[in-house]
Order: structure tokens, then C-alpha cells, then sequence
């Protein structure tokens, strides 16, 4: 990227709002009431939020490098493909993106909230909830997420591919990852993915909510940052 | 585009025709009794409507751009990518198309409609219903997929693809959105793809047919042109 | 194809044999009781036939030019690709591919016909039972899905594609007509997929099953090379 | 690959943790209860283990040729294209990381074992348990879907792909032939895929597990290393 730091963060600003839009929109599309898509099930979330990834970075591909993700950031910094400098800019205009992200989905299911009454199901549309509440053990399942989707990201780069295809296959990484390992939390892997939108969750009058769970919040954000520390530490290893 | 305007508007034409056929199929497919794919769910509709317009793409190339999308179309002449003068036609080529395709499909599922005795589900299988009607956040809805819709596109055009990749993904664009935002409408995100069949329901001797919906039919005409010019605007900003 | 015709028939035989086995055994796979995917749904069914598709051609790419399919054969031909030499000797060898391909799928599921009491479901793991008979709308089921598929293989032909990527646009096509069109009839597509294993269910001692429709063999035989010839001449006349 | 065997090791080593972590994460997020996908059917299954191998290879791309898999050393080495001195040492790796990789899938669901009470869905998440016990038609089965398999490998190494895109249809291969073929066995085709998970289901201390079923063990084994040498004859009469 031979782009300011200014434009790199529109970037990752305006593509973590269509990460979140369109990956938060399948979590609503599957878990809201009245929605068309009601309990179309695992296949639809996980392909969902592969394609948002995908498209997230086409929409924003000239601007930045399309991480939308502080643990991507983190590891990309420790595999010496991103600049330290940037590490912390980047990881504030994801978060925000993923606060306006959040804002969106709100706007787009609007009539859908009230529908709604299951507040889990409510609040699983935009932070993600553990299956089974164990904060080690949840702990363990984000570290290992998002440790195969920055060890994999970065593996990607050593892999010539041919034009455009790339964001294909980063999609199809968070498709496999979540349909694999993410049973037990949902598998976030990403702080920005989870803290941004819980904010949104807290802050706008959606109907029929209930707590945004901030006990929880720290796993998805401290998780993922170990998993891309350990992911970007064994790359330097193994490349 | 070096062919004259006609084949370009045979190539709207045609590919809006197979675009509504495996498309509006598709909802027939998961729709109707008797089908062997009835209630087969989110995926099948959103695959098959990506699918749709991989293939529309496809069969055209020779000979249009393959917008098969009045929005689309505005939301590249406002870019620049396409002549002013050709957007009308255009449009009217894909209405035409739509208003056909959507006579094949009646055609392709003809026993199956005496067979089906949910008017809705029938005039869903033509045109887009909304789960929750509401026509405000129905508009919504519909501006922002296809805004996602529309920018996505254009932003596509930044990136280099390898041959024969692009239709693909365009493809898995509108399997994304409807994926994650056609909860609440089932993300018409195009006028033609809404009018030309409702046309076709209006006017066919369907058996088994309710009302045509009229009432609701400005909202998949009016929201997605809206959300292809912000689109276009965007887009011209920030490339 | 520079390969001698008999390459070339080694080809389409083999070819056609792996289309099958993977085709019919995904049908079999939803259909036959105790499999372990069992009632998982028509994206199994039309992924499954599309990617048959795909590696079927891959398996015999230096051979022969993996039509597997008397229609599209036939369509080829019309449009100049194949030489009309090569037509009837091809779709016998694609015939015969179908028997050996439906009697690989009877061995590899051997113990759940037993478990099968449904002769329905076990006819339609070999050969297409049309969901509502009707042989008028039936055969027009078959001419469309067809149509879509030959003209599209022939599109195609116009489009450069990224070395390897061919077959794989090739078996979404499957797959995409099949989540669209198939809901009526199966959309067999194909004589050689239905005349063959419909042969293979005729003779084979399959456990439980019943009659083999020979009263409906006519439709997926006739429409599909009906539905092939137009898709030729239209592109002939389009391209 | 002009790597050091050792370095070759580390790459069968690491990739067939990945694969298996992933792999069996998938059937882990389909058969535990509260996990977030169970029940969500056998396209999950299908994809899962699809990407699990896409994202193996990329992972160790630079490392090792990327088998994960005896039967298909096997396949390579009697169509010339892995040194037979390598086959053995390759064989311990990958079921090395098969037991790595099972012990992963233990502690990324970890949980999830205590709430789950069928003792088959424990184990199916590990190995594979045919449907229908009968070891003449399971043999039959999977040296059926390991030919199709390494066949299909080794065909496609006749076909020039663009770059970066050959992981993709490996992972699809397997996609389809479980899609397809997965019914009866859920087609292990691959002995460090079943013999390495299974040890860790002998020897981790997992909650509710029963037996490990080794009177089943050698189907996995032997059926597989048979059905990749036949590709392997297969292929170098045809090629």
C-alpha cells in the first residue's frame, strides 16, 4: 500500500462496515423473527460472513490491505507485513467501523426487532454469545479460530494468486473456519467484529433488547489478539 | 462496449430473460408443492439467485455488459461507465426481459401452480414480498442492499480479475446480499428483476394467482435506484 | 482434440461413468434410508451433480472433450465444435458410461437398498421421476433446463477463461440449473444420465426396488436433444 | 518440491493437524449438543472437510506437496511423482498430525463432550462409524470414494490451473465425494484421517466417550491404501 495512512484508514473503516454489515445482516437474516431466512441454519451464517469478508475487500481493495480485523492487523505487524506504526489506527478505525456496521444492520432488519422476542437471539445478531458459558474453555475455542485464520491468511501470502482471487479464498478461510470451529462461541476471531457492533447493541434503542453482556466482551477481544500473536510468531517460524 | 446499441439491448434482453428464468426459478424451486426442491430454504434462493446472474452474464458476454439491473445501469452511468443515452434503453430492455423470463418460468413449473394454493408463495415466486410490510423501512432495506449491490460492483472494477472470474463473483455478490440482507424483503435490489415478473403475474393466466400487489411495487423500483445513484456518487469519491 | 476417436470414446465413457457414480450417488445419498445424509436437501442434490460435472471433465481433460451428455453433443455439433462424425459414436460410449456409472453407485451404497422401502426413491437415485407426471410440461421442463445448459456451455465457449476454471463455471452451471429448474422433473438434462442407469435398474438385482418408468424414459431422452438442437441454433445465430 | 524431507515432514506434519482440526471440526459443530451448528446437515459436513483441505495446502504451500494422506503418497508414488523413499516417513507424519489434530478438535469443543450422551456421535466426531456395519460393502465403499479421489488428483495434475486455484478444487474434490459418496462409511478415504483421530479418542480423557471401535479401524486403513493404488495404476494407463 503506497496510500497515506488516511486514506488506509477509510479503508478499513468504510470495509469494516460492510464486513459487519453483511456479516452481522446473515447472523439477523437467520436469527430474527418474521425474516425470510429464518433458521436457514450454519450453512447461511458461515457462508455469509466467508462472502462479507470477500466483498469487504474488493469495496475497499485500492484504499487498504482489507484486514477489517485487529487480530489480523496484530499478526501482519508481527510477520513484518504491516507497519507497527499503523497497528493502533487501524485497530480504532476498525472498531468504528464495525460501531457504524452494527448501526446499519439495526437500520436494515428495523421492523424485525420488535418481532423478536428471544433477547439472546437479539443481541447474538451483533456480539457474538457462547454456546456454553466457560470463559478458559471459550477462551481456548477464539484462540484456536483465529489462530488457523491469521496463520492461514498469512500462509495465503506465499501463495501467488492469480488476479482477483484472493479475497475469494480469505472469504472461503472464515467460511471453513466458522463452519469447523464454531460451534462453541460463534467463533468472533476478531475484536473489532464483536466490539464494535456490542457497542451499537448498547447504544441504539433496539427494540426488545436486553444486556450486552459486557462480562463476556473481553474474550472475544483478548482471544483473537493472542491467537494472531501466536499465528504471526509461528509464521516467522515456519516461512 | 464496441457493439452497436441493438445488440447491446438483445444482450439486455436475453440475459435479463435467463437471469429472471433461474432466478424467479429458484423461488418457484423452494416455493411450490410438489416441488422436489420445496422448502429446501435461504441457501437454494440465494445460490440460485447468484447463480443467475453468473450464468446471465455468461451467456451475453459478447454482447452487453450484463447489467440486467435499471440500477445497476444508473448507478454506471453515474460512475462514467456507461453512456447516458444507452440507460434508457437499457432499462426498458430489462423490463422487457424480466416481463419474458418470467412467462418461461410459468411455463417451466406449469403443473405446479394448481398445485399450490399459497397466493403468496406464488406471487412470491414472481415478485418480492415483504415479510413485515412496512413500506418505510422497506425502502430501507431495499436502498441498502442494493446500495452494497451497486457499490460492490463498481468497486469490482478496481480490481484486475482473471479471465472468466469476474461473472462469478458477481454472482456470489448477489448471493451475499440476499444472504445476509433479504431477510426482510428478499432484497429485490433491482427494478427490473421486480416489475418484469410482476408483469408476467399481472397478465398470465396463473392458476391458483392472487392479487398482484401493485401497492408494494414502487418500493423495489423506487429504493433500489435510490441506493444504485448513492452508490454511484460514492463510489466516484472515493476511486 | 487431436486425440484419435477411440481416445476420445475412452473419454466420454470414463467420464460419463465418474459423472454418474458422484450424480447418482448424491441422489442416493439423500434418498436411500440409513445414509448418513440422509434427507439433507436439494443443495446436496444440485452441489453434488454440479461438481460430478467438474470432475468428471477434470478426470478425463486430455482425452476427450467431456460432454458426457448426448444433448450437449448434439448442441456442439449444431454449432460447429464436434464433428458430426464424432456424434453417434459419442453418445453411445456416453450411454454405456451411464450403465457402468449406475452400477457403481448400486455397489457403493450395496446395504442401504435393503433398508429402502421406498421404490420411488430408489428409481430416482438412477434415472429422473418427474414430481407431478405430466408428459407435456414434463418434456417442456426438460427442453428449458436444457436449453439454459447447452447454450450455456456454448456462451462459454465465447468467454476466456483462467486456465483450470472452466470446469468448475461448467458444474455451477449444473448445479445452478438444477437449484433453479429442476424442481418439476429432476431436470436430467441428459440421456445418457437417465437411459443409463435407467438400464442399470432395470438389470441389476437391486434389492427392493420396483418397475423402471420405461412409460416416462421417453421425456429426458427427446426433450433434452430438442432442448440441445435449439440452444445450437440460437447461438449460431447469436454468436 | 526441492525442500528437505524434514522440511517436507513438518509440512505433512502441520498440514494434516489443520486438516484435521478443521475436518473433524466439522463434525464436532454438527454432532454436539449446543453446539451452534448441530443438526445443520451434511452440506456442512461436505464443505468442512472441502475447505479443511483447500486451507492445509495453502497453509504449508511452500513446505510440502500437501497430502495429508497415505493413500494418496501412495497414489503419487505409483504414478511417479513422489520418491517411493519418501512414502513411509510421509505416512507417519500425516497420521502423527491426524493425532495432534484430533486431540485439537478435544479441546476447541472441550464443553461440549460433558453435554453430549451419544457415544457414536462422540466418535463419529474423531473416526469415521459406517451406517450400516457390514466390512465387505464399507471396503467396497471406501476404496470406491478413495479412487475417485486420488484419481481425480492426480487427473488434475494434467490440467495447467491458474495460480493459487488448485487448492480450491482439491478441497472441492473432497466436498464431492462426500457429498456424494459420503452416505454409507462418511468415507474416511484416508488412513491418517481416521487412525489419527481415533488414537486420540483411545487415549484423551474425553467426557462420555465410549469405545474406539478398532474392530472397524482397518476398514479406513486398508480400503483406502487399495482404492489409491488402483488410481494410481489407473492413471498411469491412461496418462
Amino acid at each position: 500500500m503506497n496510500n497515506s495512512l488516511t486514506m488506509q484508514l477509510v479503508g478499513e473503516f468504510f470495509g469494516t462496515i460492510i464486513l459487519i454489515l453483511l456479516g452481522d445482516g446473515a447472523c439477523a437474516s437467520v436469527n430474527l423473527n418474521k425474516s425470510k431466512a429464518k433458521a436457514s441454519g450454519w450453512i447461511v451464517i458461515s457462508l455469509g460472513w466467508g462472502f462479507a469478508v470477500t466483498f469487504g475487500v474488493y469495496c475497499v481493495s485500492w484504499l487498504s490491505p482489507g484486514h477489517f480485523n485487529p487480530a489480523v492487523t496484530l499478526g501482519m505487524a508481527i510477520a513484518h507485513k504491516t507497519a507497527w506504526s499503523a497497528v493502533l489506527p487501524y485497530m480504532l478505525a476498525q472498531v468504528a467501523g464495525g460501531f457504524v456496521g452494527g448501526i446499519l444492520v439495526w437500520l436494515t432488519y428495523y421492523p424485525h426487532w420488535a418481532e423478536t422476542d428471544d433477547q439472546s437471539a437479539i443481541l447474538g445478531t451483533f456480539a457474538t454469545v457462547p454456546a456454553i458459558r466457560n470463559y478458559l474453555w471459550n477462551f481456548v475455542t477464539e484462540l484456536m479460530a483465529t489462530f488457523v485464520l491469521v496463520y492461514g491468511l498469512l500462509a495465503m501470502s506465499k501463495t501467488p494468486f492469480a488476479p482477483g482471487l484472493n479475497p475469494l479464498l480469505a472469504g472461503f478461510l472464515i467460511a471453513a473456519v466458522l463452519l469447523s470451529l464454531g460451534g462453541p462461541t460463534g467463533a468472533a476471531m476478531n475484536p473489532a467484529r464483536d466490539l464494535g457492533p456490542r457497542l451499537a447493541h448498547q447504544f441504539m434503542p433496539i427494540a426488545n433488547k436486553g444486556d450486552s453482556d459486557w462480562a463476556y466482551s473481553w474474550v472475544p477481544i483478548v482471544a483473537p489478539l493472542a491467537g494472531g500473536t501466536i499465528a504471526g510468531l509461528l509464521f516467522t517460524v515456519l516461512a
